[in-house]
C-alpha cells in the first residue's frame, strides 16, 4: 500500500523516477521563441567584429585630448570620415581625428570617441576638442559582447525574445531544442458531457479537459484529447493503452468516482508500476502517479480547482523533468485581506485576486468549494499555507504565486 | 518642440492619445487562450444545475442524524441508490438514506451527505450514521458555482486556462474576443544585415527585429516584418507608408545614426502628429512616438537593450491600450548583491539573474554597456532605480519584474 506523500516528496519522486527525454530536433530561430534549448550556445565569432561607437563624435587618441578644456581646447586636424555599415579603412594619425557616427567602426588607432557636443568644427577641417576623453570612453570594442568560447545561453533554458535576440547576434539562425512533448489527456467519468452539450439530469460538463488543453499548449506542449470514457475498465484500459502508444505522458482527468479511481490504479499498475496514491495537499489528495518505462501515467482529481493545482504543481514540473528545462517559479509578495484557518496536516493551496492600493498589494483570499470552478475563473494567482501552520491573520504577508496567464 | 517626458507622462500619453479598438471576432473555445475578452460573459444557467454530492456516501436528511454517534447510531433504511451521470428519480422519505456517488446527485428532500467512512452498512438495507451531519455538509448545491445573470470574466481579462474551464463549465464554446493585432516592424540602419549573413567590416547582424518579432508574437500579435531599410528617407517613407497601410502600429527599430531618426521623425510627422521625442529613461532615451489616425508609430533606440525595455515597457502597453487589455505588472523581491549607483533625472533599468539561497533570493545586476546584448541574455528579470534615488547599497530589497518567457 502507498502511503500519502508531501508536496516535496512527490517533486523529489518526480525527479528519481523521470529522466530527461533525450530527443531533438533543429529549428529556424524564427520558430524558437518558448522553446527549450537542447544543448549549451557557445559563440564562435566577436560580436561586434570591430571596435564601435556608441556615440555620434570623433575618434581620437585619448592622450591628445589631456588637459584641453572649453578654453583651450585640443585642435586636430579631420583626417576623415568613417560611414556607417563600413570599415574603417585608415589608420588614426598621431594628433588627427576622424567623424564616427553612433554604431561605426572606430578606426586603429584610435581609443575613445569624443560626444559631437564636447567638440567643434572650425569649418577648416580641423575639430576642436573641449573636454579631455577617458581611454575607452564611448567605445564597445571588438568582442566586448561576445567572443569565440563564450557561453551564450546554457541547455535546459526556455527561450525568451531575449535570447532569440543573442541567437540573431551571433548568427546562430538554426536552434537546437528538445522535440515537443505529446501529452494525452483522457476524460473519465459517466456524469461528464461536452462542453457544447446541455447537461441532463445528474450530468456536467467536461471542465477539466479544455482547461488541461489550454494550460498543457500553452506549456509548450502537443496535447493529444482522447474524449470522455464512461466508467468502464475495458474500455478505459483500450483508451490508455492507445494513449500511452501515441503519447509521452497521459493525464487521466475526472474518474471522481471510487470505481474510476480503483479502475485507473489497476489500469497503471498492470502497465508499469504504481508510484504515488495521494498528496498531502488540499484541494488535490485524490493524485495517481504511475509510469510505463519513462512515461508517466497521472490520474488527476475530478474537482476542476483540484485537478488545476495538481497540474501546475507536480505535471509540469514533471514534464519539464522530461524536457530537462530549467525554469524557476518566483512569488509576489501581497498582504491578505482576511483571516484564514486552515486544516492541519496538509498543504493548503487558496487561489485570490490581487488589488493594488497605494504602495501595498492586497491579497484576497477566493473562497469557496473545491469543485467550483468560479473559485479558479478569474483570479490572479495563488497562496499556499504549510502544513504545520494553523492559519494567518488578516494582513499577514503571504507570497502568491502570478496565474494571470495560467 | 517636444520635450523629453518621464515614464508616468509616456504612460498617461498613451492612455490619452490611443483608443481600444473596436473590432471584435468570435473564436472556438480551443482557440480562445490568451485571447483578450471582448464583452463581459455573463452566465445564462445553473451550474452544478442539480444539487450534487462532494463525497462518496449516504444522503440524508440532517434532522434524522442528530444526536447520533459511534455508540448510538442513526439507522436509516436505504432506500436506493443514485448513479453516476444520472438525475435522482426519487424523493428522501423521512428517516430514510440513499447512496451517492462523488459527483451523483442528491434526491429532492436530502439536505446533506454523509461520508461512507461515517457509516455502516448492516446488510440488510439499512445503514448506521455514526456521525451527525451538519445541513448542507458534503453537497455543492444547484447553481453554487454559476446561476443566471452571474458574470463570469470581465471584458478586457486575457483569458488564462482557468477561464477557459469556466468558458466550458457553462457552455460558452463560442467566445467573443478582441481581434488580433497586426505590428509591422522595420528594421533601419546601413550597418545591418540579417542574422544569416556574416558581417562584413563595420556591419552588425539586426538583433532587434528577430527579438521583437519574438516578444511581440508571444504578446499575442501578428507581427509582419519588413526587413532592413537602408538609409535613405524616400525608401523609409515608402516601407512606413506601406506598413501603417498594412498595419494597426508600426515600429521602426534601429536606426541608431542621427540621420536615420531624424527622417524618422519628418515622416512621422509628414503622416499624422509627433507625440513624443526622448524618455527620461536609461537606456532608451532616444524614443520616437506618433500617431496617424488611432494608429501609432514608435521609433526605438537601435540598442537591443534599450530597444528591448522600451518595448516591454511602453510599447506592450500601448497595444495592451488598442486592445483593451487589462493585465497586471507583478514584481518579486530580492535583495542586490552589489552596490550600484544611478545617475539622477533618469529612471535607470537593470536586467539581472536571479538565484535563491536558502530563504532569501538574490538579484545579480548584468552590468555592460547598453548595446549589448549578452547583458539580456539569459538573465530572469529587471529592477528599476527611480530617478531621485542616489544608488542603492549591496543586499538593499528591491521589486524585480520577472522576464523568463520575455
Amino acid at each position: 500500500m502507498l502511503s500519502v506523500k508531501t508536496p516535496e516528496e512527490v517533486l523529489a519522486l518526480i525527479k528519481n523516477e523521470f529522466s530527461p527525454m533525450a530527443e531533438t530536433e533543429t529549428v529556424s530561430l524564427s520558430s524558437a521563441m518558448g522553446r527549450t534549448l537542447a544543448e549549451d550556445i557557445t559563440a564562435s565569432e566577436y560580436v561586434p567584429d570591430f571596435n564601435r561607437s556608441t556615440v555620434d563624435g570623433y575618434a581620437v587618441r585619448a592622450s591628445d585630448t589631456f588637459g584641453c578644456t572649453d578654453a583651450i581646447p585640443a585642435i586636430l586636424p579631420l583626417q576623415g570620415e568613417v560611414l556607417m555599415g563600413q570599415g574603417a579603412a585608415f589608420v588614426l594619425g598621431g594628433g588627427c581625428c576622424v567623424a564616427v557616427p553612433t554604431g561605426g567602426a572606430v578606426p586603429e588607432g584610435a581609443d575613445s570617441v569624443v560626444m559631437l557636443e564636447y567638440t567643434e568644427d572650425y569649418g577648416d577641417s580641423t575639430i576642436g576638442v573641449l573636454k579631455s576623453a577617458a581611454p575607452g570612453q564611448n567605445m564597445i570594442f571588438r568582442g566586448d559582447d561576445v567572443y569565440p568560447g563564450k557561453v551564450i545561453l546554457q541547455k535546459g533554458r526556455v527561450l525568451s525574445a531575449k535570447d532569440i535576440g543573442a541567437l540573431a547576434a551571433i548568427g546562430r539562425v538554426q536552434v537546437p531544442i528538445v522535440k515537443k512533448l505529446t501529452v494525452g489527456v483522457i476524460s473519465t467519468g459517466d456524469e461528464l458531457v461536452p462542453p457544447n452539450v446541455k447537461p441532463g439530469p445528474g450530468q456536467i460538463r467536461d471542465v477539466n479537459s479544455p482547461m488541461l488543453d489550454a494550460l498543457l499548449a500553452s506549456f509548450g506542449v502537443h496535447v493529444i484529447n482522447y474524449g470522455i470514457v464512461i466508467d468502464d475498465e475495458a474500455l478505459l484500459r483500450e483508451t490508455v493503452e492507445k494513449a500511452i502508444a501515441q503519447c509521452d505522458a497521459v493525464l487521466l482527468s475526472g474518474g471522481s468516482s471510487v470505481g474510476v479511481k480503483d479502475a485507473a490504479c489497476r489500469i497503471i499498475e498492470s502497465m508499469g508500476s504504481l508510484l504515488l496514491h495521494g498528496i498531502a495537499i488540499k484541494p488535490g489528495k485524490p493524485t495517481i502517479l504511475g509510469k510505463t518505462g519513462n512515461k508517466p501515467l497521472v490520474g488527476l482529481p475530478g474537482h476542476p480547482v483540484a485537478a488545476y493545482f495538481i497540474t501546475k504543481l507536480f505535471v509540469l514540473p514533471l514534464l519539464s523533468q522530461l524536457m530537462g528545462r530549467t525554469e524557476a517559479v518566483y512569488t509576489t509578495t501581497a498582504k491578505i485581506t482576511e483571516n484564514i484557518s486552515a486544516n492541519h496536516g496538509r498543504a493548503q493551496y487558496h487561489c485570490c485576486r490581487l488589488e493594488r492600493k497605494g504602495e501595498e498589494l492586497y491579497a484576497y483570499p477566493i473562497r469557496g468549494k473545491s469543485g467550483l470552478i468560479t473559485t479558479l475563473a478569474g483570479t490572479d494567482g495563488y497562496f499556499c499555507i504549510d502544513r504545520d501552520c494553523e492559519g494567518l491573520p488578516q494582513f499577514a504577508e503571504i507570497q502568491v504565486t502570478i496565474t494571470q496567464g495560467d
